[in-house]
């Protein structure tokens, strides 16, 4: 082994300046999360199925399929998979009629412009599906090339780490020099089953300790709170 | 010093089996933390004052004045006492309007019936005003002579400790041997200054984690887990 005289002389394939950031989409690049939660509220309530609001924000970010299982075990009401299906439609419209009260985060736009600006490779992943996805994006500019990888891409959403993989995949960089940023403690589950590693922020409204019990290596507030600690993440942008 | 020969003649001034239970309404008795967050966020849009969600939510159970002046500094925006009381009636019009929405959590009338028919003295003490309270709990059977103690009675709401004093003063109870059940950190921040023991529940949203840091002796998921614990307060329920 050689000693270590010429440091300039790493390997050209490693950029460590430059780790992919995979993003969670409502609750961490947009304050959508409560109306997912109100959806969700009235969809379960017209189908005479009562939940505390708390229960269901609890479950935002997860695989639907694995939020309505979860929700049969806690109320003790049986769900044909018809059922289910309609439940999913009752919430997905009842978003869209809440997306004009939809905002993107502080800094959300200024955090991916700067990604962009600087050669930081990004992409979105997300446990929506492809429909209710297109509606929130619709209020963020997510430039040309940059993927989007919805829940009807993969076999299974979160907290399973697919979407995150798939994601990495799409933007051909390892799943382990890149980082999931998400609000809840599903996207960081996944991201730990995905070998990835984790930033929570606050934005989605769990609590700082939970994001670090669920591996959060750093938390911020909220995507402007990120964007101003960038550096923390080993990112050097050049602005 | 006499040794303790004879446990049973202790003094006749102390009941330990029926300490006071001194209760937060909302998010704590009633699912209303999420209406009474939207109430927020549409009377602060109104007046051109964007804020994002889940920083209202963190907000919600303690003082208005506190709650403004914490998002003045936030915001960075000047708020004079005019504006901020315009804003405290937006918001109490905007609950009232979700009131229709709001319902009782789990086990919460269970719960206070238990007490109520067990001779367990309980009262509720809410950062509410007199007006917004009283909307709120026409939702829920106050017996005659429960205390219901709120922000027009005291100085200072949560997490200023007036409110639970106040209320452990209209039982005629001491304080030390009260529990103060809330759902928020300024309960538990307040029920500390009081000298109170504190009993968090998850149902207003927060989590385990924060309520435990903020001095909960115990975390329960809502009223109706309160309710299948309430040995583990000491409470002997004749049940």
């Amino acid at each position: 082994m050689r000693p270590a005289t010429r440091p300039h002389e790493s390997s050209p394939d490693v950029h460590t300046d430059r780790p992919a950031l995979l993003f969670d989409l409502d609750g961490t690049l947009l304050d959508s999360v409560y109306q997912h939660v109100i959806a969700w509220k009235e969809a379960l309530e017209s189908a005479g199925i009562p939940l505390s609001i708390w229960r269901i924000h609890r479950r935002i970010g997860m695989s639907g399929g694995l939020f309505l299982r979860a929700l049969v075990r806690e109320t003790g009401r049986d769900l044909s998979a018809a059922e289910a299906d309609r439940l999913r439609v009752l919430h997905e419209e009842g978003y869209r009629r809440r997306i004009s009260e939809v905002r993107p985060l502080p800094g959300a736009e200024a955090l991916l412009e700067l990604l962009s600006a600087s050669g930081v490779p990004w992409a979105i992943a997300t446990s929506s599906s492809e429909a209710t996805a297109k509606t929130s994006l619709s209020l963020l500019e997510i430039p040309p090339g940059v993927p989007v990888i919805t829940r009807d891409q993969v076999q299974y959403a979160k907290p399973n780490p697919d979407l995150f993989l798939a994601a990495a995949e799409a933007l051909g960089r390892p799943i382990g020099e890149s980082f999931v940023v998400g609000d809840s403690v599903w996207d960081l589950l996944a991201a730990q089953r995905a070998g990835a590693l984790g930033i929570g922020v606050l934005s989605g409204g769990y609590g700082r300790e939970e994001l670090e019990t669920a591996g959060a290596y750093r938390v911020y507030d909220d995507p402007q709170d990120l964007l101003e600690h960038i550096d923390e993440l080993g990112i050097r942008t050049h602005s």
